[in-house]
């Protein structure tokens, strides 16, 4: 385990919510402000003894489309100049660990492993209008995040496709486990497993848009808060979930997401 | 002033945030949560020594495209079977009086006034996957919206339409200065006055969708939180936001919007 790498988790234990850094099987509990100068409580819980909880409540989550050269090259899409984006509500958050059961109204549902770059603080500096070379010091970390999609949806009207209905039905946006800090997200991969069965495995460095030009971009006219995440946009092998299915999004360095579609 | 109807105003005052019921220019402060069964402080403010605030804070604002049936015949549009919309982010909300500074990144920016339908609670029983008869016990009231759009940056991308982008940036979704409660919404019109100049004037009763089914097909699959609020679209006169302009989105009923755009 690398010891520069913080993880940090939410939880509810003995009906309270609460977060701390988590150590392999073990939280340190701390409390106060996850994206300030939070405090240990002096507190630790084994991992087994909670539920694992959202690791931060986001403002927006901004979802990319197109962002992986793997994927624009299938789809023979062109390189976008800006960050396509849309907005996925506060109704499809859900922790590692939760069962989401898809809405009838989604028809079939699609798995889309994806990095979650999520927002930190910066004491009197909003995350507005920020260069490239001033971003990296508003990203607090990164998560695993699945954007999870309802393919007959999203094509549904010939006029007007609907991303934000086809990816904001309940419990389409589950993320976590954990908030992992010092990562060079360059470095990392993205694996979905379904049932078990490796479905995607793609590397960050093939994006599009790396971290400090997207988080740069993404923040003209529009500010990012503590605790928002981006989505980076998924890339080759996406598919259909299985009724029943156990998804795992696992990024090594981060940990694994994992959630049963009912 | 029809006394059936309740309008219900956010403040500041002397640094601290409140809410109450608007009477011509007294607020009668109550506390607790506005959705549930808030009581009266006692206290009264005149309207003039505060300062307006929000009337709630949605965890999502739908914004709604091709609701009208004026505009869809200009725009030769066809009749959605679905409502079509997208997300506003949380950084676009603005309160009655607020400045919005037109971030550089937005070019021309574009009025919209609509109609704001905001969800309440009933308890035990989630806004989700709600009849239509069943839809109108959950919509709280209504309020003022100007769903402000980036005309330049909408349409930038011929392979994603960035419709979140456009009406995303900071200070783009100002709404209130009440929600009003008690209204029949099908009698409500929305007027748009530019530097005291009427740009828009259309009837609610030209939606596409009327309140009922709009609230229960947007319920089908995604939970409507109590404060979340769904723009009904706007109709003809949609049009540019000259710099330094007073913005007026006007509902007889409801009340008054009022941004000065910088």
């Amino acid at each position: 385990m690398d010891t520069s790498v913080t993880r940090w988790i939410g939880f509810r234990h003995d009906g309270a919510a609460g977060f701390g850094r988590l150590d392999g099987e073990t939280i340190t509990e701390f409390t106060g402000d996850l994206f300030g100068a939070p405090t240990a409580t002096g507190r630790t819980l084994p991992l087994a003894e909670v539920t694992i909880d959202l690791p931060c409540r986001p403002s927006k989550l901004i979802a990319l489309w197109n962002n992986f050269g793997a994927l624009a090259e299938k789809l023979e899409l062109a390189r976008p100049e800006a960050p396509l984006f849309l907005i996925k509500p506060a109704n499809t958050y859900r922790p590692s660990g939760a069962t989401v059961i898809v809405p009838e109204a989604a028809g079939r549902a699609l798995y889309e492993g994806e990095l979650g770059i999520v927002i930190g603080k910066v004491d009197g500096q909003p995350a507005r209008d920020l260069s490239e070379a001033d971003a990296m010091a508003h990203v607090f970390g990164f998560t695993c995040i699945n954007d999870v999609t309802s393919a007959p949806i999203l094509k549904a009207d010939a006029s007007f496709t609907q991303w934000a209905r086809a990816k904001g039905l309940d419990g389409f946006g589950p993320f976590g486990p954990v908030i992992a800090t010092g990562l060079a997200p360059e470095t990392l991969t993205v694996r979905t497993l379904v049932n078990g069965r490796e479905r995607q495995n793609f590397p960050i460095s093939d994006m599009l848009m790396p971290v400090p030009r997207l988080v740069s971009l993404l923040s003209q006219g529009m500010t990012l808060e503590p605790g928002d995440i981006i989505a980076c946009g998924t890339s080759v092998g996406s598919g259909p979930i299985p009724k029943g299915a156990n998804v795992e999004i696992v990024i090594d360095g981060i940990g694994t997401l994992t959630n049963r579609f009912e």
